[in-house]
């Protein structure tokens, strides 16, 4: 049972954690009707963890995989989103997160703030199964949507086939059967002109 | 490991559940800017499962209630949203959502949909301690949004604070430290002048 000061800082923390409904993707909803937004990213990434678990190699905790997306991007609060082919953008970008985290995970109670952003950190090193599975979750389902929505993302930024491959090879890392399957979205997306291929 | 075909049906479902981004809710994102989508909604119900866990009674298992709730509203991409105040779009919304759930979960491999089917029924019921917690969540986030963003849904529904307790009184079967963290959002809504008091 929580005490009320915890209790407190903890639904601080939840409406802090809402302002990612307002940070928005480069990446597009499936019908590319509007951009993304990170806390709806945030729930396909956790969906994906249930229903695609048997992608996953046996040491990989999916519960643990599945808490580590929820949070994964809570940062971009402070931090922002960094499109993933924008290198400019990405510049100063991991010390932007560390920054947002720090007072982030620092609203909730001490001990839960600090596990928490363990997770997280992890998440971001990407050496561990379950952190390397969380990442190819968190790359295959732009690749999902970018095809879904005619390419969308890809053409506004002039995206071509081997940016998306060399991108996207560490989804390999964390599951072998879901870079075969994010190959094929690719080969698929050239075919149908969403990509060039070069 | 899982066959291709399952995984066809996997990435299909993923792509399917999308949809849910578009499905708007009556309750505005905390900064009132915008009403709130049932795909982030999920999200936040996630994220408070793994911030409030403490508040849960020592037999819910926080990992069933995350999936439970990740999970909730996916029928929603076929039967809608129903507004809690609103009987009359309520009448016949079961039905809608069972219709639903038959299709949605059945595009997933056999076992796999109708072991999350399960699960979705389970949160309907609210019978066991997961799902009461579970629900609890569900009701305790739109309060939470609500007063944040000055009470802009009830205003616009005309809702009291009877109302309010009324139809949030199951919380306190889920936890008893939730159903008085809402009372006392209630009592400040109420205060603030957010919430008529009768």
């Amino acid at each position: 049972m929580t005490n009320t000061d915890d209790l407190t800082a903890q639904l601080a923390f939840v409406l802090e954690a809402d302002k990612l409904k307002s940070v928005e993707r480069q990446t597009t909803i499936a019908d590319g009707s509007r951009r993304e937004n990170s806390a709806e990213h945030s729930w396909s990434l956790a969906l994906m963890a249930i229903v695609l678990a048997d992608c996953a190699p046996p040491d990989v905790d999916i519960g643990r995989v599945i808490q580590m997306v929820l949070l994964h991007d809570v940062v971009e609060v402070d931090a922002g989103d960094a499109f993933v082919y924008d290198v400019a953008a990405r510049e100063g970008q991991a010390e932007r997160e560390a920054l947002a985290a720090d007072r982030l995970y620092g609203i909730l109670p001490e001990d839960q703030g600090a596990r928490l952003r363990a997770l997280w950190d992890e998440f971001e090193a990407r050496a561990t199964p379950d952190a390397k599975f969380a990442a190819a979750l968190d790359r295959l389902s732009p690749l999902m949507l970018n095809r879904a929505s005619g390419g969308l993302a890809w053409t506004r930024h002039g995206i071509v086939a081997s940016q998306v491959r060399e991108r996207n090879a560490h989804i390999a890392e964390g599951s072998p059967a879901l870079w075969e399957a994010a190959n094929a979205i690719i080969d698929c997306a050239i075919d149908e002109g969403l990509l060039p291929d070069r």
